[in-house]
């Protein structure tokens, strides 16, 4: 397999990034997320860096934010269908280890013993 | 789902990382692969980054290291069936962000028209 710089890098940058990760994943619930929610869940994330992951992560096309006219207006954001193919594959591959996670925690234990 | 700060969350950040998921992804294609092979390969890593890459993967159990005794002396690394099993998400999301490449494109360009 060829690894080289290219568009579709820089998007598996933007999906498997730190904060890109937890977005689609607290997203794929299905529901709607005030950006205070999310940030609530995502516990350690700043503001800062939480705007700009679903500012990046709406570009992709991958979140849909939508500011709800309400008093006070405030804004949601849900995943598009694009998005929850994306956000598919990240949760596939996090179920993936926590089923796996007593055999990595194995081999963290045989390395730190050796 | 509820996204928490856990030992699988630290496996999780491992695999996503940004060299994690080139040396899984390049060690996918199931040959093992010298040192200087695969910093080629990822181009822009440098040999530190690439050093404790491998080593926390090693830990997890999803790469196997192995000293070939011949003269000079050299390493060779290869997934376990542990790797395989991370690897193949990460290759499964990688080429759905090339196959939905097209719609991504098409929605940065309507952002950035916006």
């Amino acid at each position: 397999m060829q690894v080289t710089i290219c568009p579709e890098r820089a998007i598996m940058e933007h999906v498997t990034s730190r904060w890109g990760v937890l977005v689609l994943q607290a997203l794929s619930d299905g529901s709607s997320w005030r950006f205070s929610d999310l940030r609530r869940k995502l516990e350690v994330v700043s503001e800062k860096m939480l705007t700009q992951t679903l500012r990046t992560l709406e570009r992709d096309g991958f979140v849909h934010r939508e500011v709800k006219p309400v008093i006070p207006p405030h804004v949601e954001y849900t995943l598009t269908p694009l998005g929850k193919g994306a956000a598919g594959h990240l949760v596939a591959l996090s179920s993936w280890i926590e089923a796996n996670y007593p055999e990595v925690a194995q081999a963290q234990n045989r390395y730190d013993e050796a």
